[in-house]
This record gives C-alpha cells, structure tokens and sequence, in this order.
C-alpha cells in the first residue's frame, strides 16, 4: 500500500504522512526483498512530525533516547516487526517496544532492504567508507542489486585497507575482524552490509581480492577461507559489524530528508541516534596485525590460513 | 551401519577397524542428530593405524599438519561433508580434501553431535572450563541432552567469570566478546558449544545469569538483549569462539582414546593438531571491560544495553 | 509461557495479573490447538483492574464501547491478532484497534479453542441452549475433546427444535438457516460453535440427526446434504451464526470470573459487550419453515433435498 | 485433450461430440483455473444428444430431474469431481451420482472457472442483474479476468440497490445478506459469482462502494467491514448466493447453444433445471432493513457497524 | 468406512455386501499403507453375487472376460483408481473400465498393501513358491510387516533355485531376470512381491543370499548389485515378474473365500482369470544361464558382476 | 563453473583441462537438467591425460577394466555421485569406487542429461540405430530437447522393427522387451533413451506408433497398453534396455573426442568399455515372437492386449 504524498499541511505543520511521502520516493516499497517487511510501523499518517531520530536498529534505549529528546518519529534500518507479532502485551521485549512507540506519540518507519539497493544507500555508503567511488552490483537478487564491488585507486596491504575503513566506522565494543595476511595485496573490494554469509559465490564470481561485510559465522567464513586456499588464497574477509557497517548510511539519511523537506523542513530537527545498538559490551584477548600469532605452524605451505600471516 | 568391534590382528597391529569400534562406543551413531553426519568419512576399516591427530576442523592445514607428522588417522569435531557432495576433483576445497586424504591414505573419522552429548563430551569439556561440576542438560532435543547448565560455588562478576574461563580457551584473534555489565554478578552458567542462536528460549528457562556459546549473530543476539532488558537484565552473553568453545574436547578424547585401546595403545602416538582453526587472523579497535565504552549515554535507564555497562 | 497467579495486591486492588491466572486455571494455554493464538495481547500484568468488558469480537466498535464504559480489560473468544502483524499503524484495522487499546490503557486477553473445549466452555454452552444435558465429544483433535454430541429427552420436529434453539441465540440480522424438512424428526444432535465446514466426517460418526454450527458454505454443505441422501436423510444441518453460536459462553464467562476471584471481585465490574459482531445488517427474502417453497419439483424421490421439506 | 469438432452424423443426429466442441470453443479449456476440473464428466463422445439440461449443481436431484425428462446431456457450473475419487460404489453420493448418471445413459459436462471468465459468462451475467452495462475486470489470476467492476449510472441507496439485484435472482430460502448501512449510497459496484473470501484486497484496491459475492465467512467479513471503518465505511458487503448468483449464468448458457449449434439445434431441447440446489430450506429470525436492529448501541462513533445501519 | 457383515439374504442369495464383509476380515483397511487405495471401487451393497473373478489387474480385458463368462464381482489385487479421477468419460481408459464395470453391472473390489501383510496374503504365497516354509518379515512399514525371508531347508545353486521359482510361477514373455552367478550359493531369500526397488537396505540387513522381487530398473539394480560388491557378492536379485510374483495369490483367495462363505457359497463360482495382465508380449535376445555370456571380460576381480558368471 | 580451455602443455602432452573443455564444447554443462550433477567428478586439471575409457556406468567393474588398461580418465553418461556423498570410506561402493580412481589417478567425468540433448548426442543415436534420420523432439524439458520423433522410410511389422533394433544394440543377457502385436504396422517412432516412464503424455502426443525407451515399471507400461486400447491399439512399447540403449552413444563420441582434439590427440587413446554394465546376469523362461503365446483368451475383443498377438 503505496502512500500518495501530499504537501504540508495549510498551517505549514510537516505530517507523517509528508514524511512517509519522502521516504517512498527515496525507497520505494516494491524495491524490498519478498521476505522482508518495510514502511510504517506505528503512528498515524496525520500526527504532526517536528524531531526525527534515525538509528540502525529500534531497540528499547532507542525509543527512550527518542523519547527523552522529543523526538515523534524514529526511522531504522531494521524492521521491530519482521516476524509478525501475536500480542503486544509489556511481557515481551516486542509488545514493550509497541507500546512505547504508542504511549509516547513516536512514530516508527523502516526502510530495509530498500535502503539497502537505493542510491543513495546502505550499500554504497559502506563502499564510500572503503574508499570505492566506481562501483557495480555484487549480486542481483529478485530483481535488485545487493552489494557492491569496485577498484581502489591503488593497491593496499590488507592491514592498511583495514585500518583505513575502521577510521570510518563508529567505534564499537568487537572492532571489526579480518582473515587473511597482514601484508597481502587488496585492489578490488565487495561489500555488502549486515549479514554477509549467503553471497560468497557472488563475490568469487567478481574476482574481488577481499570481502567487506558483517556476521559471518565460522563454517561459512572457514569454508570460504578453505576454497580460497584452492584458488590462491583470495578473497580475504573482513567482518566489519552489522551495526557499524550500516550505520554508516545514517547521516546520508539525515541531509537527504532534510533536502528532499525543503521548506517543510525548517521547523525539523533531524539527529542520528548516538546509541551503538551492536549487542556486545567488551572483548577479552582480541589480536592486533603487529601481535606475535597465537601459534606458529612450522610449515608454509601455500593452502594454510594461519602460518606466516602473523608474522 | 554400526561397525562391528574386533580385537586388534595377529600381529598386534592396531587397525582403523579397532580405533572405530572405540569411538563408537564412546559416541554412539544414534545419538547424532538426525540432520547431521558423524562416523567414518575416508579410509578403509582394515588399514593399520600408528598415529591419530585430533583437531576441531578437517581443512587442509590440518590434513597438512598430519601428513607431515605421519598421522593416518584424523579425528575431528566438525563433518568434512555434512552437506553432500557430487565431485571429488580437486577443483573444490572439498574435493581437494578428500584427494588429500586419500592420496596420503589418511583415514578421517568425525564425531559431532554425537560427541556435543556424550559423558564425557564437548558440552562437558565447555561446563568444566566455566567451573562447573555438577550440571543438567540445557536442552532435550531428538531424545539427546545438548548443553549444560549448573552453579558456579560463589557468585562472581560477569569480567571476572569471563576472565577465568579466557584463560582455559587457546588464543585466537578474536578473543572472547561479552554482552552485559562488567560487574553484573553470575551465578548460574549456560553453555552450549558451537553456534547457539538457536537455544534462547531454553536459556531464559533456565535460569542462568550468562550463556556462554559461540557464532551469536547481531539479531539474535540483540532480540536476546532486549528480551532480558523486560526481564531483569540477564542472562548475559558470552561468544567465547567457535573453534575455541570446542576444542576443549580434544584433550579428553586423546586420553580416553589411549585408556580404551590398553594394550593396543602402546605402540599408538596421539596428538592434539596446533592449528587453530578459527578462520580469523586479527582485529582491530576491540575494547576490554576496563576501557571506557566507545559512547557514553546520559540516560542509564534500566533496560539500556549501552550505558554504565562499560563505566 | 503461562503466568504464575499471584494474590491481589497489598491494597487489595485487582491487577491484570491476578485475572489472567484465574482465566488460565479456566482455560489452560496448552489446551488451544496448535495454529491458535491465545493468551494476554494487550497491557501490563501490572495494571490494576476495576471493570471487565466480555465480548466474541475485538471489533473497533467493541473496543469503543469498553472505553466508554471505562473498561479497563476486553476477554474476546477470537484472537485480534490470529495472524501476525508487521506493522501497528493506524492505517490498518488491527493496527488502529491495537492503537486504541495501548492509548486507552485497556488490556485485552483473549479464550478461543482452549475455551471451545473447557468445561465450562463454548461447546457446552451451544449444547445446552439446545437442550442437551449429558454429552460426548464430537471429535478428538490434537488431544482435544472438539464439540459435543448428545439426545434430547424426547424427540422433536426439526423445525420445532431450531425454534427453540432461536429463542436462546441473541437477535442477529441473518437468522439461523436449516437445512431438512421442517417435520423431519431430530433427538440426537450434534453442535460444533463457530465455523464447522470440517467435522462432517465426526458428525455422520456420531449417528447425529443434526448438526449445529455455523460459518457452512455451499459446497460443502450441499455435499453434506447429498451424502445425506444416500444415507437416509440425515444429518440435518442448522447454521446458527458464528457471533451468535459463540456469544453463549459469556454469560457464564461473566459469573464464572467473579466466583473465581471471591473477594477480589468485590471492587470489579463484569459486563458482556452489547455489540453484536456479526457482520451482516439486513436480509432480504428470506423464508420461514411455514412459507410455500420457492419452488415444487414434482418428483419425490428420497434423495431430492428440495422436494416435500417446505411443505 | 480439447476435442477437435466436427460435424454432426450424417443422419443430421446431434451427438456428444458436437455439443462438446461448442462448448469447448464457448469456454475453452485453458481458460480455467490450474486447480479446477472442467470438461466432459461422463458420457461416450458418440452418443446422440437430444435434450440437455443446464443447472449450477450435478445433485442427485437435479440427475433424476434430467432422468425423469429424458435430458442425455447435463451442463452444469460446478464439477461434479473436483476432488478426485478412488471409487465409484454408491456406499457414497458422488459414486451413487457417477452410478446413475451411466446407468442412464445421461453424460455429464462442466464449464466452471473457464465458464466465470468467459464473455458472455457467470461475471458478465451478475453484472447485469446488478445494473453494470460496462466493465473492467476486478482480478487477474493465472492470466484469466476473474469478476467485474463498474458503475450504475445513478448513485442508490445500499438497501435501494439490494432490492433490485434481488428481483433478478431465483427466490433461495436464506436470501441475500446485507452489510452497510440501508441508506448508504453506492455507484461503484464489484461483483465475483461464488465464492468471494479471497478477493478483498482486489475489491478495496478497485474504489467499489459495495461487493455482490457469496459465501462470506464471519472473520473475513468481520474483518473487510473493520478495514472499511478505518477507510470511511465502504465497501459495503452484499453475499447474494452461491446458487444464486450462479444460476444467472444458465439463461443466456441455453440461447448461445442453440444459436451455436445452428440447424442441428432443430431437434434439440434445452431446459434450465428448476431445482434449486442452494443446500438451505428455511431460515429463523432474518431482519430486513426496515426492521428495528436487533440493538442500539448508545454512541454512534464513525467506525462502528452496527450502530444507525438499522435505524 | 469398514462395511458390517451381516447374514445373507432371506432367500438365500449371497450379495455384494455378504462377500465385502469376509474380504475385509481377511484383509482389514486399516492395514493398508496410508497412500494405499483398498476396498469397494465400484457395485452396490444389495447386488446378488452368484459369480466372482479373481485377477491381479482390473484391466478393460480382465473386465471383458469376466462379463463374457457373467461374473458379477471382479477381485483384484491392484487398484484401479490409485490416483484419483475427475472423470469418468470413455474417452479415457480408466473412465472406458469404470464406465463397463457400471453398465455390465460388475462390481470391483480390490485387496492391495492389505493382501499383501495378510496370513496368508501375497507375501506368503511368494515365499511359498520360493520353497520358504517359516519366515520373519522383511521390514515393518507403518506398523505392517512387509515382505518375508527365511531359510531353504538346503543350500541350493542360484540358477537351481532360479529354475525351481519359475516352475511355479505363470508363464509371461518376460520370464525371469536373474543378477549374480549361475553357482553362486543360495539358502537364505528375501522375498517382496510387487516393484522392489524400495527395500534393499531391509534385504541388506536381512543377511539373504537372494532378494526375489520385480520391477527392479536399471539404477537401484545396479548400485545394489555394486553394494553387493564391495560385501562378499551377495544379495543376489531375481526380477520374478510383477504380475507373476503377485498372480500366486489368487488359488489361496478363491479357496479362501469358499471357505468362509460356507452353506453361502453353494451357488457361488469363483475363477481365477486366465488374462495375463504383464504388459510384454514377446522378448528378443535374453540369454539363459547356460549360454555364454554377452561378453568375457578377461580379469576377473572379485567386484565384478559380469566375470566368470556365465561361465 | 565453466572450465577456460587452454592449448595444451608446451611440451605437447595433452592435459585434463584440454579434454575437459572439449567436453564442455560438446556437451554445456547449462543444458543438464537442474536436478543432473555433471561435468568432472575426480581428478585435477592439470594431470597429463594418454587414454580415455568410455562407459555407460562407472561401476568398480568398469573402474578396473581402465586401471589394467592404464587409462588416465573415464567418460560416462551416469553421474556416480548423482545424490550427494557424505563419505569416501571404502565401506560404501561409492567410497570405494571414487577411492580406487583417486589412488589409481583415473579422472571421471560424467555427461549425463547434457549429452541426451547434445546433437549428436544419445537421443540421436538411439534414433539413428531404430533407422531414423530426420527427428523432432519428443518434448521439451527446462528447455532442453528430450527423446526423439520421426519416421521410418516404409512402415514395418512391430516384430521385424524390434529385429532390426536388435540388431544395433549390444547383447545383454536380458534382450529388449516388446508390447504389443506382432504383426502391428509401424511408421512413426517416438523413442527416449534410458528411463521412459514419464514421457508418455508426449508419446502420445506425437501420433507415435512405437515408443522405444527402457526401465518401463508394470504399472505405468500396462496403464499406457490400457491408452492404446481405447485409442486404437498404438503406441506399442519397446524396452531396449537402459544400458543398451544408451551404450549407442560411445561410438561417436569417441569419434568426436578424436576429430575435436586433432593433433593434440596424436599421443591419445580413446577406448569404448567392454563391460556391459547391464545388471541382470540371466534370463529363464522368455519368449519370442513367433512362440505360442502363454496362453490363448478366447475373445478377441479389439482392446484386450494378450489376444492374437502371439498368434
């Protein structure tokens, strides 16, 4: 159910629905993957909208960061609802959520795999991050095109390439992890953010020298480390963290809604969340490029992951 | 196909036929899941075996690492071919692997799930690097006990709890990572090795203050957090490695396999593989519990997962 | 999940809590069928209770007449949300009823399947405003005794006996319709509330003369009645209305929840909803048992089902 | 398997074929849903046909109807198999129905989903007792123009327009089922014969004021009634009949088959049936719009149905 | 539906109903497998029975010889209607044999998986013919036992046992296909009547030197006969024939049925039908297990199935 | 994956990679069937390549015959890995076969569906061998052409055509089946090689009046001898054998490896198997076309399939 934009209201009030009219054009709803579940998840087409908060994921702290700002409408990346939900009670961490939004007039909004394809979007903002102007499609999914990969000017060593994007990216608890050697050789990158396990023939497929994204697990990132030992040792990984990786496209959000507002948008305040919604507080015994490897193979032969990489 | 026990040849000479008549009486076939693979994946029951090697992962440093100290035997955690596979060319890792085996007349046997339950097993080997001793199943599931849960004698600080068990675990890049406060106190500890997404639910009845698994992904992880944030604030999470979660089970075997062989044993070399096998090399901008946390929230109302916790 | 009951709070005031552990001594969670959804959709187990509207259908209308009685807690037969949602806007019925319920503070739980098979439940309320006194279960479905089925003290026309059933329903637009000759002799019967289309196998079982439900369509009524045919004539079919067949079990809803809560009842106000939530306003040519047939087909054959019964 | 026409005996004797390869051009059989069974039933392609009748079910009755006349051909809308049967025994209705049928020498032929899209067809045919001259299709499913949507050429009051699409059906014991205010006004009219549970979002998406259907069930008609008091009250709702609306289909059926069939139609007789095989016999308690509702509910808030609709 | 026995007539005369109810104490319906299609296909429970046809398929041959010779009840072992119909037109063979069977007033009955788990059934009757005098079942499949095996009382020469089954088989023109060496030594026979393809890891299990079944095709064949290869050589395989191996059922089901009847059967005939219902009529180029073989291949390793076989 | 082909080594030996991009000339792998597994199923690219063994089956018989020959690779038509393999162990034929290629360094490659379409490819040499040589396509399969239609210069009796087949098709001790009268004239012939139980809608389809394939099960062959009855008698059925009928194939093949690798093919040696991988060992008790029958029905009705054709 497409929303018809309409303008403002006659006292010059902004409504959700003008808002929603925006995001429809920058995101257009039939661009979202089948399984996923965008647009307007609370509040009322005609409330009217002075502050908006934009933020990766809409947990609990984001609500009530919302709320103690006065903020009326949140805009997230990922759906509250992608499983549909049965009750909305306070007994459950969803209901509560439902019922904050309505109790405190906030309205949500979720543009999700959308964002993810537009241009701008999620996608190109994280290829943005690793330094990639020119970029293609990784992958074309139900018609979309998910990921990008592209050439950087000049060839890096992977830790260099790796300390370079972290500068772009928010600081959070894990840091971002990264198989392959500290000195190998990277020019062309993939990217895809979130949850990367699932496009690995994809970016063999685009001869990509490392592979930029989020929650990779260990049977899938040992086998593609496996296959690469098979095929010269390509692509790297580098797991650069769901939340940090998308929360990039935020405050391209923000000037864009603003932007796109025009005068609408003179009474509007826009803020990105300064709540890092990546789930994990600390990190015990993590190992830098320049530490010692936890342990030397005494053998070097081209197909092991884990002698000489360290070194 | 249950193998059937013999006693070692003539000539004294253990076989596969003997090394797989152990195994499967400590990790009955029966007792795997119904999705996964366990038993024999290459060799022939009649060949001599003088050296097993032991590891979490069957890939090609490991195959490597055996053929290189004349081990024909490898038993690990993991299935080489848990999904099936239509070629053996060694144009894939697997096939690749699979040649190599066969090549250097390397026999490889797995013991998965059948060995995540077993007395003593892998979820055993996980409880006791916690502190555990007496525990209960987790959870129950196809009539098979997976993961323990049980009491630490004195409650301890969720830092130092996940201090005490770093220390058992072998070193990898990416360390541990821990989501809750570092004070928050501990008592009744989960665990589950391996991917344990799956087995929240099983963890709030619980009861337990952490869970401590592996290959947690932002989502569930994050849709666990705000789950506790209604419910009090625990169970904390502790991610303590795919790899390393596991491989705590490699010693126990290597001594069980020597005590049941008896005699036979004599002329037998078992060795725990040094490879690790976490497919990651190194990290970057991770913080411990004694950093100050990446932002710093104003609010600290109780069901935030971001402020205080790092303070 | 289930609650754990709790006594009323020091102040003596009713909470939520306190009325969702007598409705699930009622009616326990785990007797629901499997596909159902049952349970609290709305509120805060902590919320305190004064006045309790009962009602078949969480209708807008339903949910508006609670709030304007001052309402504080609606129990439905029908689940609001038997499907998931994505989304709670207002923009859509559920999405603007879920709204109205959170704004308004008024809770909503809700009894479908695990009160159709309680005792009391709403398959002995439709048995006894047929008459019937001791009973069987109609079906078995997921351990669950489904419907009833027993005989009148004394056997009766089929028009008499829809008569009498009629004087017990509540008033709706449509009516009850029957299908069999207005003389056709009934003493056992048998009765399924709500939608019955799929237990026509139990009810030929269960040697039934009619069969009182609701929600039949065409086809497969008519094949009922042409199964009929070929056995004799019966059963005979009554479609009392969905909301109707159901709104029985209100009344001693109301009755039941106040002996239940004893003194903690003192201060509550329990009433059933004057919203009648069937769906339909009027109906046009409709006949009676005493009106002249549309039309005489002249044969009267024993399998024609139109010939003979509006005599 | 279309039968290929041909031309009729050479003694000028009409046989099944012929009648067969009018019908197949009239209502081809591609043209039907995936799911349905249309087309020849039962009977020998060489029979001579001399009368055929035409009714909405193959019931026993309407078979002995055809019988008692001498008919060797029945058409009917709905299949006789649309399940399919593992036994002809007539222990049940549908083999006593197969039974009598060949024992009669009487074939069977069914124009069902290709019969609805067709033109002249059952969609065409309520659209005209409705009023409509032109119309659009209201669906496409499977590439096929399911129902009709268009406007009368004056605005009427809901219960003004109820009446008149009455007048045009064949008298049914349970009548026509109205939801919507009697003096609500419609122009836009949507109409789907049988059926018409699954077609709501087609009805909402195309601005009809009111949807003539059948076989509504309580929730999803509980539940277009709540979508339209959110979306300002229409559509209105109007089930007129599975048999009914149907039946107006048979009428225009007879005139095309005669005209089809030329001077071969010169020794044929083709009757419309005039059983009615609407399972229902009488009804209780039906309102009209006159009719004082059986309740007033004291507010009459903009989203409640049930309240002024019957004033 | 089971059918309830009762005396027959008053007269005398046997009916359709009298000799259901002994075939369905023979052969209970709830033994049947669940995809199975067992019981009365076509007739009416009053007809008079004075003559029956046994046969293994109810073929339009099967059916014209039992008219010719008047029979009024057809018995077979195969459905007719496994998959159902939607129509009974001649125009199809299953629509041209049920059209006869109804015209000729021939009734049908069939006894399929539940023969085939009868004592005595299908499954004996093969056993006996193999010279198997106690046997334990094959393998249980939803609670029935399907298939026998058991011990010759000598071992015999596999083309010896071959001759010695085939002498009591009907005459086909496929004759019987034999894998495994002309001397290979048989004493323990699993046997299955009907397609065997299912069955070899039950007939692995079983420790049979032969597996006596039909319908084997050329990959299940094969691979067994590879599996067989690689443990010692056997199980050895007969292909028996399909309508052959099951044919041996029929002698015992007359007798039977004469039996059970009693004082009912005076005036009943009860032939076995002399249609050969295998579909092949004549064979070019098999060769006996005296002749050559097709070709030598010069090594003759243990695995090979085509080496020193036909020597 | 498509294999790159690349000249061969500079010093002139001919590699895997070079007859691998030959193959995948001949035969894309793109025009398998999406449920095929084809292309290389052991070996590495790289390995020299002096003689190719060609075979219907990878059998350990087959594996053998090219290991005493010194073959370096094997081609196909079956996959032997067709279902995925979870283990290599020799426990297992398929271990034990993929473990003698691997330790004899015999390569396998399989072109299986692909080569059934490929021109020339298996369809058209069964085609060719029943004396066709302009064909159509018997039906189109995810694209692909499957099976073979056209016909012969004269029409032949059924028996003289099945002769002459024979003629061309190595000799296996099960011959080739035939259904249907000797003396039946044919002209058109459909023909399938392999397994041809599913196609006969398309034979049908075709006007075939013989349908040459192999695997044909009872019940499918005798429901199709059941068609033919109601249609006129035609198609008749020949099972030619699965090996048999697609051995036809080797011939050419090697032919084309020879002529596509020119010179590179100087120092290679192309062998067609001499194992008949045919599964069945002997026959007993077939009989040919001009034998009596196995019994004579009396009535020659047009649509019994056992009369006259033995005559």
């Amino acid at each position: 159910m497409t929303q018809t934009a309409k303008t403002t209201r006659d006292d010059g009030q902004l409504t959700l629905r003008d808002v929603v009219a925006v995001l429809e054009r920058r995101y257009p709803l039939d661009t979202a993957q089948s399984w996923d579940r965008v647009g307007l998840v609370a509040g009322d087409l005609d409330q009217p909208i002075s502050r908006i908060h934009l933020a990766v994921d809409p947990t609990l702290a984001v609500i009530e960061e919302a709320r103690a700002a006065g903020a009326d409408l949140i805009i997230t990346h990922h759906p509250l609802l992608l499983r549909g939900i049965h009750s909305v009670a306070t007994t459950s961490a969803k209901g509560a959520s439902v019922t904050e939004l309505i109790v405190n007039d906030i309205a949500l909004y979720c543009a999700h795999t959308n964002a993810d394809v537009a241009d701008p979007g999620v996608g190109q903002a994280l290829a943005a991050a690793c330094g990639l102007s020119e970029t293609q499609a990784l992958e074309v999914t139900e018609g979309q095109e998910l990921g990008r990969v592209g050439d950087l000017p000049d060839a890096l060593p992977l830790a260099e390439f790796a300390r370079r994007l972290h500068e772009h990216l928010p600081a959070t608890a894990s840091g971002i992890r990264v198989a392959g050697p500290a000195d190998g050789t990277v020019r062309r990158i993939a990217v895809l953010g979130g949850a990367g396990d699932g496009a690995f023939d994809a970016v063999r497929a685009s001869g990509a020298d490392v592979y930029v994204t989020a929650d990779l697990r260990h049977h899938p990132a040992l086998e593609a480390r496996e296959e690469a030992a098979v095929a010269g040792g390509t692509p790297y990984l580098i797991d650069a963290g769901h939340f940090a990786s998308e929360s990039l496209w935020l405050p391209g959000l923000a000037q864009g809604l603003v932007a796109e507002l025009g005068a609408a948008a003179a009474r509007l305040d826009v803020h990105v969340s300064q709540v890092r919604t990546d789930p994990w507080d600390f990190v015990l015994g993590a190992t830098g490029p320049g530490a010692s490897g936890p342990e030397q193979h005494p053998e070097s032969e081209p197909h092991t992951n884990d002698a000489g990489d360290h070194a």
